[in-house]
């Protein structure tokens, strides 16, 4: 009997139909068994959300080149990894990997994507969990670089195993491999959105707010910092935690008059 | 000339109509100039979901005990956060105040709760935050004893300021005063939802799913996680921060053939 084939689920938050899930699946498939269960629609910027007031639909779907076992699913990437672990899948997965993201999930915008929520819900469910973004809004985005990277970073998850508690963020400048200076791990760095909104009023006369805003990244001196690795042509990986505690604060708020 | 008095900023996820946020409003008041800008409906389980796909709406409210800046929003904690700081407030606030949460944000709920993505949004900003949270789903909890809580802790961030990057999880028991053991500063539980979906069909026989669940502590014997710590009868503050890095991994994977 030969050994079981490690069952693998792909999940992303730009919802089933975008190319950089076509693209995670492609990869993935070379590895093992696979199921896709993503959203029916696209779901950037839902950071950890999760469906508890409304119940969840999950689609059956086709797609040329695509797997036996494909669903699209009403809810958030957070929803698509508990629903199929919970209900859809034979088994445990192996793996869950998650995107490839059209945009970057670098630095503090960890906290608001989709994608690496997917992979913080497979983490907390004790499976080994990675997120791919690519530093490309296009639809079209360019994706072969990017598979590569996911084919080397998948190789060594499934021979070394996810340390304890933790996924991966994995970040992939634009561009051809020729560009790249290759991988770095890295911390998240610290930087933030300079926002503002954009004030209008509707036919009726009624206001309106569209937010705006554009990265900036606080650290250009440390180079294993996410945002300074990739600006300097690297992929960049960082180790993600969902034990959010400031373990460092905790004796000064012990001072505190409580 | 007397000093400025601080100017405090109050959220929730609960929605503006809540007794939680107006318990919250009640103390917040006695601290300084409040404004109140919170979802028009419920969002619960939204985590750190932001509106980029949408546009964003404020309506100004009026309520009983209210006070004079009460603005529903149509978005979810995060972006109440957000429009308040870069939009609608005359200045910077003092302190952003998130809840009284009707339910428990101990343990990992924390990456799943609105209350606290709004105390995590001010934090990225670096502006001082607490999200308090009431053990009690009721509609119509008693929140006289998280008052007295939410007052004692106002008053040391207001005295002390807040540690660098960090905001504070602040969870309650239910209960009266009399029941409680007093705070225990604690570190973020390990513990999850063991969690099922109840698998229904609709009325024209296709599929539906509700997520449900029962949150269990993984950590009986160490009396600083929260979770044991408010089993025991302490109220838990856990400072969190917003730096997902797991800087423990960092050198394991360093190892891999990367």
């Amino acid at each position: 009997m030969s050994p079981q084939k490690p069952l693998i689920l792909v999940v992303n938050d730009d919802g089933i139909q975008a190319k950089g899930i076509r693209s995670l699946l492609e990869v993935a498939k070379t590895f093992g068994d696979v199921y896709v269960v993503a959203p029916d629609s696209p779901q950037s910027g839902m950071g950890h959300a999760i469906t508890i007031n409304s119940f969840l639909r999950l689609d059956h779907q086709e797609f040329e080149n695509g797997v036996e076992h494909e669903y699209a699913c009403s809810g958030t990437p957070a929803d698509c990894v508990k629903i199929a672990i919970h209900q859809l899948l034979p088994r445990r997965p192996d793996l869950v990997v998650s995107g490839i993201n059209h945009g970057s999930n670098e630095s503090c915008n960890v906290i608001y994507s989709g994608t690496m929520s997917a992979a913080v819900e497979a983490a907390i469910e004790g499976i080994p969990a990675v997120g791919f973004s690519l530093l490309d809004y296009s639809e079209r985005a360019d994706f072969s670089y990017s598979q590569e990277i996911a084919k080397q970073v998948i190789t060594e998850i499934l021979a070394k195993g996810m340390p304890k508690d933790i996924c991966l963020n994995v970040n992939i400048p634009k561009g051809k491999k020729e560009d790249s200076k290759g991988i770095k791990i890295c911390r998240q760095a610290r930087g933030n959105w300079t926002e503002s909104f954009d004030h209008r009023q509707d036919p009726a006369g009624k206001d309106y707010y569209w937010l705006t805003g554009k990265f900036e990244n606080y650290e250009t001196q440390d180079d294993v910092a996410d945002s300074t690795a990739l600006a300097d042509g690297f992929v960049s990986i960082v180790p993600i935690q969902f034990d959010l505690t400031a373990h460092k604060a905790i004796n000064e708020l012990k001072t505190w008059n409580l």
